[in-house]
């Protein structure tokens, strides 16, 4: 075996990064373990043809699978760090839209080569925030390819409680956490840095110069997304429906509308936009990251109107940011306004296999 | 959208070929279904954040991922239907091998385009295996990327009841279901047959031509690997330890002796070899593939000898063959023997990022 890893076997490769990392700590001595579960609930981890987990009682199994492309979701040379913080961030994503406590995670690691400096990164990464959310690595694979992510993670709700898409009535307020558009413009100012072009048309090549301390706030919220996880738990019972917003609100918006058979309307100058969207770009364009680009993982609820207060508490208390944005009504279809006025976003958001403003193309 | 699929949009494809598949059925009616699973357990399916799913009573989670890449596990231009098997059936002989009972799967495609031919096959050759095996697609994600596929199985066991690599004990005898190295025979004589070279220094080009029945049966044998399910459930409780023959027996049962803390003993003459093989290939050639060869997916399991023979009758009721080819004994390591004498395995087994046998270097 080389020092740099070159020649490092995929066995001897997943012992180093993956099975001795604590939180991917398997029953090690398995031959002598007795079948009953650790306190995460594996009763099997990594080294046997499947895991075996165990449920909390009265609970039902929540389980999801995001898929990262490189020069797809990331661009290719991203920090492995931040790879493995967004493959397992995205899923995390999900599993919070669902009100759902996330346990058990697999990894599907496809890659050009046995590269150790980037394991190591991709693994502090990925770990660092499996630790953060108590979920514990039970089953991978890797395999030699194009650089190709695909995590499942698993997680539990008290039976019938999990929120869905479907959930909403007419007269429920729609709600955003935190801010929109930041992690869009992230991108893009990372693709102008790397000279592979602007995501946008006029995107901020063309703008007046941003200031550095906005850039690098923007280029951090894109590679290092958070998943509202514990806003899910406490939204669970106040919220009526709710889904993450990976492919841009006006993307997304019309999915949770058409899953609960409403429609929804949505005032654009509600839309939260943080200090530094605003510092670096007109009103005008941070509206359109707003709207229309992906990768914020920002939750989208709905919820009663009298209960609203009640969501924002829950919201406060982690100290997230809840916003307002409109409401749910009878019908069908998403229509949008600003200060009064019909407004039409300039795209629908992202659609891998279409022509959503966000795909990275380099 | 064009008529070729070629500008489908991401959401229109996995509806067309997964949605409104009926092992893909969701309770599509999401707004109002009450929380209660159909028989399946599918309390949520496609469609939501993440799926919901209810396990049997008394039973644990059984849960395994496997990527394949095209060029690396199949060659690019094989069959889609091939694949959307393939890519079922690795993961299900995952579940065989823990004995446990298949119920969901995840799929995550990344693919170069939306490409409707394409999809249906593959769609047809997921279905089929899914709908045979009780396994309902609960989750997926479509990519554009290059050709990769990761299936993620959920399924179940009774509580504390799941066969792993690490029972076995001292005095168990060894013993495979099926014939060895079909799979590897099937592709070297693919990869003959396409112009891409043998998979084998001295392979079947290199060999007097084998009979046509014989080279169809092998490439079938590596196109539509069979899980060996319904035996994995049979052998819990007689078997004291399995896996699945994945990555070849010379390199798979190193895995199962140092589980279960004992070394193993292989009398090569006993390995099952298939009339196709014996046809196609010399007697020694036919070994070495046994041996060595990956893909195959039949099961290698533990068994104390007084129950061989009940193994071998639940075998029989499968109309599946059974053959013990070795012994379990105190010690480590893993030693071989050819009619007596001590034998030594030209490889050892495949290692996606070392040297193994059957890579797809294409």
């Amino acid at each position: 075996m080389n020092a740099d890893g070159s020649d490092l076997g995929e066995f001897e490769l997943i012992r180093r990064y993956f099975l001795q990392h604590p939180a991917a700590r398997a029953p090690r001595d398995a031959a002598h373990c007795a079948a009953s579960a650790a306190p995460s609930g594996v009763i099997l981890g990594i080294g046997d043809d499947a895991a075996v987990l165990a449920l909390p009682p009265d609970t039902e199994l929540v389980a999801a699978v995001d898929t990262l492309v490189a020069g797809r979701h990331f661009p290719h040379g991203t920090d492995a760090r931040s790879i493995g913080h967004r493959a397992l961030a995205v899923n995390l994503s999900d599993l919070a839209a669902m009100g759902a406590t996330p346990a058990w995670a697999t990894l599907a690691l496809t890659m050009p080569g046995a590269d150790a400096a980037w394991l190591e990164r991709f693994a502090a990464g990925f770990f660092h925030l499996a630790h953060a959310n108590g979920v514990e690595l039970v089953g991978g694979d890797t395999v030699r390819g194009p650089l190709t992510l695909s995590v499942q993670i698993l997680g539990h709700v008290p039976r019938g409680r999990a929120l869905r898409r479907s959930g909403a009535r007419a007269g429920d307020l729609l709600a955003v956490t935190g801010t929109l558009g930041d992690a869009g413009a992230g991108l893009a100012f990372t693709l102008g840095d790397t000279g592979a072009g602007p995501a946008f048309p006029d995107g901020p090549a063309a703008a007046a110069p941003a200031p550095p301390f906005a850039v690098r706030e923007l280029i951090r919220r894109f590679d290092y997304p958070e998943a509202r996880v514990q806003f899910g738990l406490a939204a669970r019972g106040i919220a009526t429906a709710a889904m993450d917003l990976s492919d841009g609100l006006a993307g997304d918006l019309p999915k949770l509308a058409q899953a609960s058979g409403l429609a929804a309307h949505v005032g654009v100058e509600h839309l939260p936009l943080s200090d530094a969207l605003r510092a670096a770009v007109s009103l005008e364009r941070a509206r359109e990251w707003a709207l229309s680009a992906g990768d914020d993982y920002e939750l989208l609820l709905a919820v009663p109107a009298p209960r609203y207060t009640e969501l924002e508490a829950a919201a406060a208390r982690l100290n997230l940011r809840l916003t307002s944005i409109g409401e749910l009504r009878a019908g069908s279809g998403v229509t949008w306004s600003l200060n009064g006025k019909d407004f039409a976003p300039l795209s629908s958001g992202f659609d891998h296999f279409g022509r959503g403003t966000t795909q990275i193309t380099v």
